[in-house]
């Protein structure tokens, strides 16, 4: 009997309610009943997206949305700016480059987030600008961009500006259509507590202005056609329907606590991680800029071989966590805490940490981090 | 209490142990845990595709795959031929265009299959053709296409051989390797037994050569990546990991059949279905070249709203068949007889149809189709 922990950034643990839901007999996706669940999670999910965009649901992981935006948008030639924190950031880097836009690209070093005044400079020294692609979270280095000055920059530029929210939706309050996102993205395994398999997208009516120009060849993802057949509560082509089952579960599990809780919930899981950390003196990356999702930590110069606490974690205390990306293997790790996350993962991602550090010869103080971390829960309850 | 029969050609039915294996928590794709897994499905597929080529997983449907392929073996103005025996050609059709190929089509009309002449006729008046994409079994309207011919035809003029094998993989036997098959694909809800949202693609090495020269933009369909992430037990991109899980049972209940055993259901199950259908003087799509994967049935002159006999079996009855598509919407129904699928099933489905043939207007004197089934199921038993 090894009980696991599923505490990574994607996939995030799946409710058991939610994974019941999978055991269920599959209903044919042309058929009212599916219409009928269809049209409840499209309503829902633009809840989910603060918005009244239609939020289309596609067969694929976040990568795939990330494509169908870039392939149905842009034109070789175009030129985008890409706001590149990490390996996320790379990745719109990587896909506007596939499909042979014109790439300006703000990098910075890991950790770092990027101001609004890289992005003004970068946008008035290129006229020919179509649109800012960038993550409201980067993922590999826990750090937030500064999302609603970014849209609101965009659109006095008359740039369309594009959102991965792969890890911020759901995490932390995007509202789509205040902030004027013009498109943005996420996938089932984050906030959305599923298993991977589905990305959703939603568009503004200005983003919408840039797809009817689009030149980019592409089939399978093909936003338009997605739109007019959510507007029949179908999808273009078969859709992941025991995936859109379980979402249906997820999303009333969300609605049952509310957004409001649950962001609040979100930003103290972060918050408790976040002085656990420090109370045992380990850096963290972002320092002022640190994502509600999850916490990046350098590796101590007391443990030579950084992957090891992954590792150690992982096999000898079943605790999933994920270590850095690229550039940054065995030189930081991070810890999730949102989805389905409470409390108690956060403190036993803690201990488990404070008994692997000792482990491997960076030595702690048993209860540091834990202590510190009960301590911001003790705040947040009697406050 | 209404119990259910979904016995369309995809999504077909789940088995139990396959649903229930959903509701297992999740493994993160990023451990041991998952590699030994993914090592073992794998080499599953192999058998299930009957090829040495590996067999990579896509998380997206069918169409996805398809898109795939072309977008990664072809350039802009290639010469492609497509066989287009109904919708599904139809498809290869659109996606070769939308990747701007030159495309050369072989239409026939709805039931008809196309002959190993016409297709040596059109590559001997194209001398640039490149490639021929087609389906083994086309499930718009229950043909099989000659595909072993096809693949040797291709072979001899130096031509990539595409097969479209979403329902016919697992069905029917279709060796990649014996018959020269340079590309095949099919998708996780058909006799995989799976939920949508995972697709498969096998490409030989003539295959890769085309691929090597594409120039075809594409970013989340990456074959090559793919290739080298499956080298090391992993996905290019975040894998649909449950349905991966799910796919590990699947594969194990279909060698615990054996694939002898499998093919023969099968084969069984369809002529049982078109002798039940023979018997009350339906006529059917594709007389000469019958699918074993689905039944494909004109509507008798006497009902005049076709469409009613797939809404009355689901709404009284419970069945979920499937109707025409496109130009036959309501001119056809098709009976689904493969996957997770037995002799009681086509009993079911043909009683429902006495039930609402009947019903409808069309008389006809109850057990006769079913007898006929039966009769097929004794010979098979007896003999």
């Amino acid at each position: 009997m090894k009980k696991t922990y599923l505490l990574t950034p994607g996939p995030t643990p799946v409710p058991e309610v939610v994974l019941a839901s999978f055991a269920r007999p599959l209903i044919h996706h042309r058929t009212p009943e599916f219409q009928k669940l269809f049209e409840e999670v499209k309503s829902a999910l633009k809840r989910f997206f603060q918005t009244e965009n239609d939020v289309m649901i596609l067969a694929s992981t976040g990568t795939g949305a990330m494509d169908a935006v870039v392939s149905n948008l842009f034109s070789p030639g175009d030129t985008v700016l890409t706001l590149n924190a990490g390996k996320f950031g790379e990745r719109w880097t990587e896909i506007c480059r596939a499909y042979q836009a014109n790439v300006i690209e703000i990098v910075v070093k890991p950790g770092d987030t990027i101001s609004i005044e890289q992005v003004r400079i970068a946008v008035k020294a290129n006229p020919t600008l179509k649109a800012i692609l960038f993550q409201a979270s980067e993922t590999s280095t826990g750090v937030v961009l500064p999302t609603r000055e970014i849209c609101e920059l965009a659109r006095t530029h008359g740039l369309v500006s594009i959102c991965d929210a792969i890890t911020a939706c759901g995490v932390f309050s995007l509202p789509m259509d205040a902030w004027g996102i013009d498109v943005m993205i996420t996938g089932s395994q984050k906030a959305l507590m599923l298993p991977p398999g589905l990305s959703f997208v939603a568009l503004s009516e200005r983003a919408w202005k840039l797809e009817e120009s689009s030149r980019n060849p592409h089939f399978y993802f093909d936003l338009r056609k997605e739109k007019n057949a959510s507007a029949k509560n179908q999808t273009a082509w078969t859709p992941a329907t025991s995936l859109i089952q379980g979402l249906s579960e997820s999303l009333k599990l969300i609605e049952a606590e509310g957004y409001e809780e649950l962001y609040a919930r979100h930003e103290r899981l972060a918050r408790a991680t976040r002085a656990g950390v420090d109370a045992i003196k380990l850096k963290r990356l972002g320092l002022d800029c640190p994502s509600p999702a999850v916490t990046a930590v350098w590796v101590p110069k007391e443990i030579v071989d950084g992957k090891k606490i992954v590792k150690t974690l992982r096999d000898r205390y079943g605790i999933a966590i994920a270590g850095g990306q690229n550039g940054l293997e065995g030189k930081i790790f991070r810890l999730s805490h949102f989805g389905y996350c409470s409390e108690f993962d956060v403190v036993t991602a803690l201990s488990g940490l404070e008994l692997v550090l000792n482990e491997l010869g960076y030595s702690v103080k048993f209860g540091t981090a834990v202590g510190a971390a009960l301590e911001v829960f003790h705040q947040a309850t009697v406050v």
